[in-house]
């Protein structure tokens, strides 16, 4: 059966989260109806990973098998038709070989969080960046996050409910970097822990307000000890901002 | 009587536009009625302008008078507790003399037009930008606009229903960049015509698309004739970015 990779922008505001479950609309759900609207049958959609109730997506992906050999276009459009009116969009869909996995074959993720650090509410930006009622010291978040880099038992940054065998982690990169009234964290791993992000920003806040210092930072993630992460971000103003995949993984079929 | 002039953020989407009017919530009124919360009475928060239905503002201004002296911070942060859950936000609130106008002592006003090019649908922008599904020429575009710079009769670019006396205005500025996915055109003026800069955006876009040419968008301008205005772009790209004001009128009163 034609596999697509598809890669796919949403506000996570309306959603449960990518994922299929029992309390509340999916992103999943939703994809999967408008892949059923397209062709008769039950499609399932495979995202690259999970996003939390509230995360958004500048680029999900995921993949799904038709059986009939749909132009790549025509099921990018089709499913943009079937999707209205939720706040999903297909950007790009992808013919690629059936042992291609949105999952399984990606080889780097890349997570934005933005942070608007100013005492007057957000009007425009409500539900996509956190704000942060004090100004922050960005360049001392940065620092600090630095510290992350490599491999690290991520005990501190990991959520109470993590279903993964091991905390340890590699963080390829991070950054945190100020962009007018935004502040704005990149960061770059194969995979991450649940929450882990959000954790992280919690915690690198704590030292862009001064509470902690870059070394308090850093005796955290050294003390691979829950209680010792700061407060957890809110989801709005986490966004997954791109999944790499090899160019084996994109090859045509 | 104190008066504040504030600067305002808000999402235009949910709103009839900035002025008072029968058929719908205006920004205006949220305004005022905040105000008539903060302190006993009725006051009328005046405006720097209108802006249409759904049209945005990065920081509109406006004054309000007071009976009391109330710090300007304390003016700031109650009207923000009284707009909520609205999506209208005071940026900053200041103490001016009593002949400050946010309409008449303005001296200049800049919007910012957002357009997102590519075929899908926007999921975390939907409202606000103009999704255009083609690709467009940003370069093209700037050059087209800049024969709109010093002072022209605008009767192409404006509304039937425009209310100003003469047709005849100054653009002090206007610039088209590319900006990733992003198109933003930006313009500066001492003040504009109803729906100019929508109608000029929309033409220009029928410039970008390679439908006119820079020479039919610069005939066009010179016919001084509305219909030869292309298509008026959809307020959902529009913000009011900034208004100035000479030091006098932002000094202490």
């Amino acid at each position: 059966m034609p596999r697509y990779l598809l890669t796919i922008e949403y506000d996570g505001g309306p959603f449960v989260g990518w994922q299929k479950q029992d309390n509340g609309l999916s992103v999943q759900t939703v994809m999967e109806r408008a892949a059923d609207a397209l062709e008769e049958g039950r499609h399932e959609v495979y995202g690259a990973g999970r996003t939390d109730s509230g995360v958004h997506a500048l680029a999900m992906t995921a993949h799904v098998d038709f059986a009939k050999n749909w132009p790549a276009d025509v099921v990018r459009d089709a499913l943009n038709h079937h999707l209205r009116p939720h706040p999903v969009s297909v950007l790009s869909a992808r013919a690629v070989k059936d042992d291609t996995h949105a999952r399984f074959s990606a080889v780097k993720r890349g997570y934005v969080y933005r942070i608007i650090d100013r005492r007057a509410p957000l009007a425009l930006d409500a539900g996509k960046a956190w704000q942060v009622r004090v100004r922050l010291d960005a360049d001392a978040m940065n620092i600090a996050a630095q510290s992350l880099v490599g491999t690290h038992d991520f005990t501190t940054f990991r959520d109470a409910q993590c279903q993964a065998e091991s905390p340890v982690k590699s963080i390829d990169a991070i950054q945190v970097e100020r962009r007018g009234e935004a502040i704005e964290l990149k960061v770059e791993a194969i995979s991450f822990l649940h929450r882990q992000i959000r954790s992280i920003t919690g915690s690198l806040v704590e030292v862009g307000r001064g509470r902690w210092s870059v070394e308090d930072f850093r005796d955290a993630l050294e003390a691979a000890d829950r209680t010792r992460c700061g407060p957890v971000a809110p989801p709005d103003g986490l966004y997954l901002a791109f999944v790499d995949y090899p160019p084996e993984a994109l090859a045509n079929p």
